[in-house]
């Protein structure tokens, strides 16, 4: 491949990828205005690691994570958001995802494709500090959210107390410090009323 | 200050910049559905550098760069968004953004939020390979929604090829690779009318 082919296939995946602003989530903006969107979330969770490293469980790669942070929505674009407490739509999550990783990951240059793509499957794998802290805000930022916003979604849905301990245990996990103030807003979001006990 | 005082004040800070979400410029979706918000931008400005490294002009520190657009927007969560053709608005934007400046990265625990400001700068400032880099991007990105959006806002403002090639000139600088694609590009504007002459 020229150096011609190459920066094209590169700026035409950043074009693509443009579409990443139009996939929703079901996480309101803390000021209840509208759902967030994928790239919103994912500068969001970036700004997140690059802030609080200094509590990740482990010693982490914080370009690693960086990276990992800005490409671990961008199969939603072909895949779609699927919400955390929808049992249905999470049974075929992974194969819609494989699929959409395939052709958007393939769009760039293959070597830049694979690498790409390997840095996708260590962040769904879980199985790495880089993994593991990237994962915990994951978790950590939508539980905010619904936190700030009296449980607005939480609610829609009739999600539990019980679901989310589940939903954030990689938060334990990845950044112990958190933990508490997890257990204490969760009981909180209870008492108040934002989640069924 | 307590670590428990300091995990509070970055937590803090993270649900403040949520705003950036609402702060919209002056650059057009590729979709032509809405304009674009600032922690879109920024997202979108942070996977470009991962995957331009390769063609900045001098060797950079990418992680160093990731951080740098993940945060160079902050201050306008107080300041808005300028627009680059405005002069008017342009001419009381760096004492706006300075004043910004001093209230967001002041909500960070002290050494943090030094830290985060002298980045902030450095990208302002434009004097290092990192900053430099991310600039060029900064002023790529817009540039290849105006040409893919058939010149839509800048028919609106009347913008000119020649304010264009002026407001262009930190690719040359910053990715020497992508020039002959933005002079390309911004012909072809001019030609197809996208553009005034």
């Amino acid at each position: 491949m020229s150096d011609h082919d190459r920066l094209d296939r590169q700026l035409d995946f950043l074009l693509e990828v443009d579409r990443l602003k139009q996939v929703f989530r079901r996480t309101w903006l803390l000021n209840l205005s509208r759902y967030e969107n994928d790239a919103e979330h994912s500068w969001h969770l970036a700004l997140a690691a690059a802030l609080l490293t200094e509590h990740a469980a482990a010693e982490i790669d914080l370009g690693k994570v960086l990276e990992m942070a800005l490409m671990h929505d961008l199969v939603e674009i072909d895949a779609g958001d699927t919400y955390a407490y929808d049992d249905v739509a999470r049974q075929d999550q992974a194969e819609r995802e494989r699929r959409a990783a395939e052709r958007i990951f393939g769009l760039l240059p293959a070597d830049q494709g694979a690498r790409t793509r390997r840095l996708w499957e260590e962040f769904e794998a879980r199985h790495t500090p880089e993994a593991r802290y990237a994962t915990a805000l994951d978790r950590l930022l939508p539980f905010l959210h619904n936190y700030h916003t009296q449980g607005k979604e939480w609610q829609a849905h009739g999600v539990t107390a019980c679901q989310v301990l589940e939903r954030m245990q990689p938060v334990a996990e990845g950044i112990p410090a958190l933990w508490p103030r997890v257990e204490r807003l969760l009981r909180d979001a209870v008492e108040k009323g934002y989640l069924r006990a």
